[in-house]
């Protein structure tokens, strides 16, 4: 008989967007009138078009795919050598940080690299995740059976959630002795969902604790182009020691607008190591390129192209220009609630505004009230953690009109309510 | 302290194929020269390009993703509805088979879905494979940690192999009781790397096998279009109850030349569960659905196009074409091994030819004869398993111009070592 993986069980609920797309089909079901009126503020999809430098590169591609010359078939299972050099040029030898391209893994996104990653790490790490935070770290480990069945507030036996609140400024605090040591910590800032961002001192304290406890930590940087305050960290390896201690997830999905591209990459640098259950060493870039070269074929050359554009002269300044648009998106959104007087987070470095529901309200009632009276999807808070419970996260990437209405909205909002 | 995961210290060697290139490339820093005439029979890689009607279709496709009304982003998680639709109809409902949409889950190749089946299957599950064997499903499952350590030959332990010999006709005897009862079984046909196919019959007794045992069947096809001969199974689901036993795993990579696009589907019929430990049975499509909600972001727009064009009018004959390019090479090679004595299998409903080594050679001293002597690569037999020691593949994939300099090779091959 076939046995399932019955960690699969253990999840509680359809993953967080599903169910929202499905409350807000329920909802046009119901209210058919709304459906042209609804605004989605909810998942963090990206509504600009690719930039210019990309669609040239892409064409080029397909016409390359076109003659038996020039024609590419199966490519190196870790990416092309033309993107890994672009990449760690342009993402790291340019702000003096020392990324070699063999340390440049190419995939088709963070969300493959998310559930990939625990491919290689033992079945007893001690997982520190912060709380809220982006499910996928969540639902993969339960999936890869690295947790204990959900308690009724949906949280998971086994996992160390590390809270991040208004009071830590939303960057959870170092576990102290004799509290549990850590073996595999995620992080990620700019922040998902709550906007937050890291100081480098802080950033600091948590390489120096992986360090000190030969922990991993997952540095998801996946907004980093939004970082614009100075002195803020864009990459972990900006920290002494990174090296010996951090992978990092990147993404091209929300500076080059690639949600329906399909690529992102890691880096594993090559210092990197986990160990043995008999305490042997055993570094991480052998058995990540492993990892590769077994389950996958790399992404599309066209694709890979398209990524190495970003990266041009022209793709830059496009680039940056995107970017640009998603953050102004931010701050109107950001001051839009602070007018109505809701206390709003993020919106700066960050493409989402992290919203406390007023009146008490819980975060799937908030979002229920602005899905009816506002016909604005935002994503409820608690979706992301326990923590998250009494916010709702509201995403700029939107076009600028449908900003400025969500913001107009916002105002009848509170007019109905008052 | 971050543990890593020690079943890939198991793995016996480099996956093959770098393998491969390594060895190749260490023959050219030996002998510069030959650099130019080395013919590359080894990978499974296509050497035409895309067909026309892909081209078209990415074109187009790129140029939506530069408009803000046509572009898009996140995609539905399992593929978009357009492809799905071409998929059930081009490859199911045109033959008489009965699979709807919503069974089919587009990824990005045969390799991603052979590691990601495991994500849904149990751990305690006894594991069939054929012997020869495509390296993915064994080093996958050595990965997953399905497995015992590896044995001296490569082998390994808790594996159940399956031999495919020249005396059964490379298709393995259904394991007779009191024999062990296997709960996950992998076959593939138009068979790689011994280029064999199996009868409907065959096919029959293996899923009456699998339905009496509650088994589940992996079914790779990767090669059905290919099948030419007259009443052979193009797919699994021909035979009456398979919609209760198998998953079929499909490429675009030897039918479209998709080896460097990355995209190919698997079924997961509505009937098809398998059991919890309690003996529950638990439908594997909501399994197979979460996991891909979970663990990706489907794959690119541009890329569904492309796959969706393979279905057009224009694809189809286009594939038809292509296909009928590499099977003619393929008889050609098999008629060139026959002409200088050797013994050939395959090469009919299937691209590869599968040849016994000469005078008691071995899988690698035959690769290493065949680089030194005729400069043409071929895949050692035994990479692909005990049982494929004293064999080597051909590919067919390749230029005609090349097919034909590889049969003249052989003969002064035969020449020079007689």
């Amino acid at each position: 008989m076939a046995q399932i993986n019955e960690h699969y069980l253990k999840l509680a609920g359809a993953y967080l967007f599903p169910e929202i797309a499905r409350r807000v089909s329920a909802y046009i079901a119901e209210h058919p009138a709304s459906a042209d009126k609804i605004i989605r503020c909810g998942i963090g999809d990206v509504s600009e078009p690719l930039p210019g430098a990309v669609i040239d590169a892409m064409h080029r591609a397909v016409d390359e795919m076109a003659g038996r010359e020039t024609f590419r078939g199966y490519g190196p299972p870790t990416g092309y050598p033309f993107l890994r050099r672009a990449i760690a040029a342009g993402d790291f030898a340019d702000h003096g940080l020392d990324i070699s391209d063999e340390e440049i893994f190419i995939s088709d996104g963070s969300k493959t690299d998310c559930g990939a990653v625990l491919d290689i790490l033992g079945a007893g790490n001690r997982i520190g995740i912060t709380d809220p935070v982006y499910p996928v770290y969540v639902d993969s480990n339960v999936m890869a059976g690295r947790t204990g069945p959900a308690r009724d507030d949906g949280s998971y036996e086994g996992i160390v959630y590390l809270p991040c609140t208004a009071d830590n400024g939303f960057v959870p605090d170092i576990p102290e002795p004799p509290g549990e040591k850590l073996d595999v910590i995620y992080l990620c800032y700019p922040n998902n969902p709550t906007g937050g961002m890291i100081s480098r001192a802080q950033l600091q304290a948590w390489v120096d604790y992986a360090l000190s406890n030969r922990a991993i930590i997952i540095y998801d940087v996946a907004y980093q182009y939004y970082v614009r305050q100075e002195g803020a960290p864009r990459s972990i390896y900006e920290i002494e020691g990174a090296r010996r201690c951090a992978m990092e997830f990147h993404s091209f999905s929300k500076n080059g607008g690639f949600t329906g591209v399909r690529c992102g990459y890691t880096v594993c640098p090559k210092e990197l190591a986990g160990t043995t259950g008999r305490g042997e060493k055993v570094p991480l870039h052998g058995l990540w390129t492993r990892r590769w070269s077994t389950k996958a074929n790399s992404v599309g050359y066209v694709i890979q192209r398209a990524a190495e554009a970003l990266f041009s002269e022209a793709g830059r300044a496009q680039v940056r220009r995107l970017v640009d648009h998603y953050l102004e998106n931010a701050r109107l959104l950001g001051e839009g609630c602070d007018a109505i007087g809701l206390t709003a987070y993020g919106g700066a470095d960050s493409p989402y505004v992290w919203v406390a529901c007023p009146d008490g309200l819980s975060s799937w009632q908030m979002f229920d009230r602005m899905l009816d009276e506002a016909k604005v999807v935002v994503t409820p808070g608690v979706g992301f953690g326990r923590c998250g419970e009494g916010y709702v996260r509201i995403s700029a990437f939107n076009t600028r009109d449908n900003v400025l209405e969500v913001v107009k909205r916002l105002h009848a909002l509170t007019a109905r309510s008052a």
